[in-house]
């Protein structure tokens, strides 16, 4: 059995898509970031970044505890084999665009979302970061225009990336004074995603 | 055989630690990132996110193109069956500190840089990422206080985090104005880590 450890936010909706996605049963518990729980020492063992989200996958020989969003849709894609090729050129591409989506994609928005409507606007960081927003969705628009999904079939790749842009694409375009044109391909595959059960079930 | 495409940077260094450590042969394509040509239509089919490092590895049976450091480094690890264990809770723990590696310390520290050293200082940038990169330091510090490597033996979860620790430690201490102390077991593993000869050999 499988224990997600959670509190409400984007990297946590990754998470929990995976594990619909996966099929594995998983029980969820609460880690209240505005009460400090992350900083638990118990906690802390199995997310020493004191972040959530993170897993705990209790199996008969051993305890498996994962921290990193990329990381836990890895292990419950290799659990559960299901999306994420075994080997070869769609494995790697799969998980290229996979830390694209947490990495690129995924670090740049919330640094966006934190000088453009969190911080005191301060001249030149929301341009900043939203000159690397505008070209990161040029280059999904780009991707999506050739594929169904970004590697080709629904796969881990996808999920990061869904959930940021969902949550960011309107907003960027919004900052980017017409910089950031129309997306359609971007638009055909949030709607693709957004209709898949796991993604409905996780809302 | 492989062709690392590159430039001299900290991303590109960690993937020639990699392509040392794996043993696999590889020829070196200079990609000037100065004239643009991390833009050219060839080049964007091997990386469609414009950046450097990328590695295509042609085999007999197909061709496969990765980008983004962090799936360079898982696909010549499950290549070269080194540095990365094949199952389990330790290589869930690899690949959890590779993404840490990666995205939170390798997404801090190239902000901080930028506020710090490159671009006119705005009052609470550098605060912000500095604050960020002090915690991270402590995180990693703890983690090295009890073992040897980051996830006990040596794996590709030292690389990313190694690279950026060798360049940004001192500077960060030096902007935390005395919050980050000591670290006697980063400056271990730091030493542990460049005494290996693939790194000697990238340099």
């Amino acid at each position: 059995m499988i224990t997600f450890f959670t509190y409400p936010g984007p990297n946590s909706r990754k998470a929990q898509i995976m594990l619909e996605e996966s099929g594995e049963a998983y029980r969820t518990q609460t880690i209240d970031i505005t009460k400090g729980e992350q900083f638990d020492p118990k906690y802390l063992e199995i997310s020493p970044n004191n972040k959530i989200p993170a897993i705990v996958d209790e199996g008969p020989q051993e305890k498996v505890a994962v921290f990193e969003t990329g990381a836990i849709l890895i292990y419950l894609a290799e659990k559960s084999g299901r999306l994420l090729p075994p080997s070869g050129a769609a494995r790697a591409d799969t998980l290229a665009w996979l830390f694209w989506g947490t990495g690129a994609l995924g670090a740049t928005l919330p640094q966006l979302h934190h000088y453009a409507d969190l911080a005191q606007r301060i001249p030149g960081t929301v341009e900043r970061f939203g000159t690397e927003a505008v070209r990161l969705f040029n280059v999904l628009e780009r991707r999506l225009s050739q594929r169904e999904f970004i590697c080709g079939e629904y796969s881990i790749a996808d999920i990061p990336s869904f959930c940021s842009t969902a949550g960011w694409l309107g907003r960027v375009k919004q900052l980017s004074d017409g910089k950031l044109g129309d997306t359609p391909s971007i638009d055909r595959w949030l709607k693709a995603v957004a209709q898949r059960p796991a993604v409905q079930r996780v809302g």
